[in-house]
């Protein structure tokens, strides 16, 4: 994901240093500078981006005792496109402001072909002048930049739009699969929806059903795409999210269960869209 | 409903005999011609209509002690527009193959404001010819005819869009109530979502908090539209269709219990988005 | 489960005619007279049994055209003890006395081991005079009679009753998954939870953990015992009851939901506690 | 709790130290020695125990800047008897090891009823001889010790427990509003279901239906017990354990949100039995 940006980055004229913890993701990027530490890449930096695997990462990475928070210059801007939620978002928020350093929480939708066309989605939480100030350098990333709100508030964006898309996907699963065992064909049933009120971006480009749209992981052996243990894991922060305020969420925590479930069941690396073939039961872990 | 579908036959010139135990149903109907009874309506029809409430009442009317299929001319075509679950549309039809009649099961979605604008979309079940040779009538009442496959398949079709609507209208309430309560504004999370994946139907057009969408019913306090009482009557008969072949249907049956304690809770008649206003612990049920 | 229970008539000198479509049946118990025929065993009878699989078997083989309602002598009593549901069996309430023929709804918990042991619990519907008259008999093969109320309180309670143990099951199932794979041993947890608040007929008698019962079916392979069908029918006919008053459950629909799937992943003829096996990731048809 | 569980030492010879935030809860126990603050009580002592609200609160008290862990004497026993989830109970742990301070986490169950007549169940993780040797003193203030295994299985002991009996309260809950609005009488569905297959303590003891046990929460206006703020935490602990191991927690998870929606509609202070309420469709917060 990272080195897809980058290439877009460089692509538009930056020169960007890199620094990853896997040498080969440096070496994928052309005409960026690769360093040998993330304490090399981010010394003397106006603007730093980090992108990382989960909450617990960024938190080492960045606020740890060899975090690069030490080594970020005062007033750089710092922003994060990690999916981690908004409480860690804040954390790293106020120990960012601690040593005057500015820091936005820049979570993305789009997924890794976004980020290879430059069509990603920043939703952005932190101080509104600052998000204006490096939303032109975001937009060599993406089509589009969201002013979200405080700190956080770029976080909580994804965790609810990711929480409509798992739902929406275990929902359109069940009707898929549904009206197939009924006898219907799939095609007509997609073209029935694609007109009706149970259109989704789902059901119009990620088709969970094998064959019904051509570029969707489910025609390609659900590989690629986005896995069952990813949504899993941000149905999880879009729980702990709605725990901290007693918001019922009843059906994301119902799809939270399918999708852990899932994983007990080997399909973790799986796109997520095989919620249908685990409906259908026909779990196939290759 | 029906009043709505008639209005547009007899724009299109047709000069239809209606006829509705409501009597003033029948009142606003204007170029039709009012009949006494079901019987008289049905006399000597080469096409005839029914649109009910339940499948019940379909039931009752076409196959009881006094039914219409009794008063039907031989190869006479009987379409029934009603949402009624594919069995009762099966037995339908077979009690009409035994008199020489043909009948389709042909739902429709597109609500009271796609029946009064001519726009609804047809689903059919049946013969595929019969299909073909009334679908120019469809057309004077609505935009679009799928022919869905053999008798039931128009429910089917129904049910399966239905279900995908309920179980993302509880979805997308969900992560607005969640973004909502966590500090985000309506309008900018509506925005997101909806160039992101979360976006669907729901999102786009028929949005659950109030104001964020002017002509949804959530900005008219949830009055008109599809009311709870309907997609929980929808989702029965999509899980008991589902039950028929041992069909998982996690969220669309958690959907369905929702709506069923909203029912409880006096919400029956509010259009089913105010889910909405039930999650976030404000009822009001006038 | 009939043949059982003939047997303990037997026991106490009764006599009964008794027929089964399946002729083996009918050859395991001794001391019954066999019949060829549903309408030689009710012939001039004036106490009938049936237990049948399912609803509808029961209303072809009572009110259907060669039903045996046609052959019941005037004030005889028919007694019927398969889980059917309120409804069907109040249609055959009001079948039979419009025949003079009196009609009670007489399931029972205990299964085929209570069946055996003749410790069976009887739950009654229908007019409490004929429930007294008839106890005694019940009690040759029962230890418990219970007058539950007017036709169909017997289905009910038997419904309501199999709810909560299908939704301890699966809760006690989770529980026992989560803490073993976080390390407890499933013998100390059992323990604690049996001197607790989380105890069970299914935590002391019938405990989804292979080894911790020795007599439980889990301890056997999940064979014998109440099958995965069975239950997921159960929770099928409580979730239609419920439907029927719009009265919640949501438990008992998720747990309807994972026994269909399960029923889908071919363990419907396994022992309902082997969803302690489907949470655990293992699922073993054989 | 705690002022319960300290008479009990008194009553047993011991003549504790105890330390409250809130005065009042020291004046309420008689020949134990109050002291200023929790520094004075746990100086020099050999056994210290404690009792506090949440994971929160013991990390602060314990290993929080002021914490009691600096000021506890090598080779001590500390005990923890809140219901804090295993992952904080571990940290406990290593961060009294470090110090050459023993630690057993000691949830109990029993509630405030158990404390105060001394019959609390101790579930103790941590090492075998410390809980040895710790045991004759928790027998004065309970009935039993189990010991469940390495640090934290006390705690997972306690959360597995509650997860059952959370979810059999609203399992009881559905089955009784279910058979109750057709028309059952609660006490004949529960004498029947306290000799079949759906008995539990719940169904014994803490019945959700109001008048059928004279000494449950239910007949007292659901006022005192185990409220639902309480089960709703207990049941996100069990979340979040289960979320860690990937353990799919189904009903678990949807009885949490149902607790939560409760705790929306402002009965978070009621006992947790007033579900059977809340899905009766009556709430009365006071």
């Amino acid at each position: 994901m990272g080195s897809r940006m980058v290439n877009n980055l460089v692509k538009h004229g930056q020169k960007p240093r890199v620094y990853d913890v896997v040498p080969a993701a440096l070496a994928s990027v052309n005409g960026a500078i690769p360093c040998s530490s993330a304490e090399e890449a981010v010394d003397g930096a106006n603007v730093i981006f980090t992108m990382l695997p989960t909450g617990q990462v960024v938190k080492n990475t960045v606020l740890g005792e060899k975090g690069i928070l030490r080594k970020i210059s005062k007033n750089a801007l710092l922003l994060d496109s990690s999916t981690i939620g908004p409480q860690i978002a804040r954390e790293v928020f106020e120990a960012a402001k601690a040593k005057n350093i500015r820091f936005l929480d820049t979570p993305v939708s789009g997924g890794v072909l976004g980020a290879e066309a430059g069509t990603l989605c920043f939703m952005v939480g932190g101080l509104e002048k600052d998000c204006k100030e490096v939303e032109p350098i975001l937009l060599h990333m993406g089509a589009r930049v969201f002013y979200c709100g405080e700190s956080g508030a770029g976080q909580i964006t994804k965790l609810c739009n990711n929480l409509i898309f798992g739902v929406t996907m275990v929902g359109t699963a069940e009707a898929m699969n549904l009206g197939i065992k009924l006898g219907l064909d799939s095609k007509v049933l997609t073209d029935v929806i694609n007109v009706s009120t149970g259109r989704s971006f789902t059901s119009e480009l990620y088709h969970p059903v094998p064959g019904t749209r051509e570029n969707a992981p489910a025609t390609k052996n659900y590989d690629g795409g986005f896995s069952v243990e990813l949504i899993a894991k941000d149905l999880g922060l879009a729980s702990e999210a709605a725990l901290s305020i007693n918001a019922p969420v009843f059906l994301a925590s119902a799809s939270h269960q399918l999708f852990r479930t899932m994983n007990t069941y080997g399909l973790g690396k799986k796109d997520f869209s095989v919620i249908y073939k685990f409906l259908e039961g026909v779990v196939n872990k290759n």
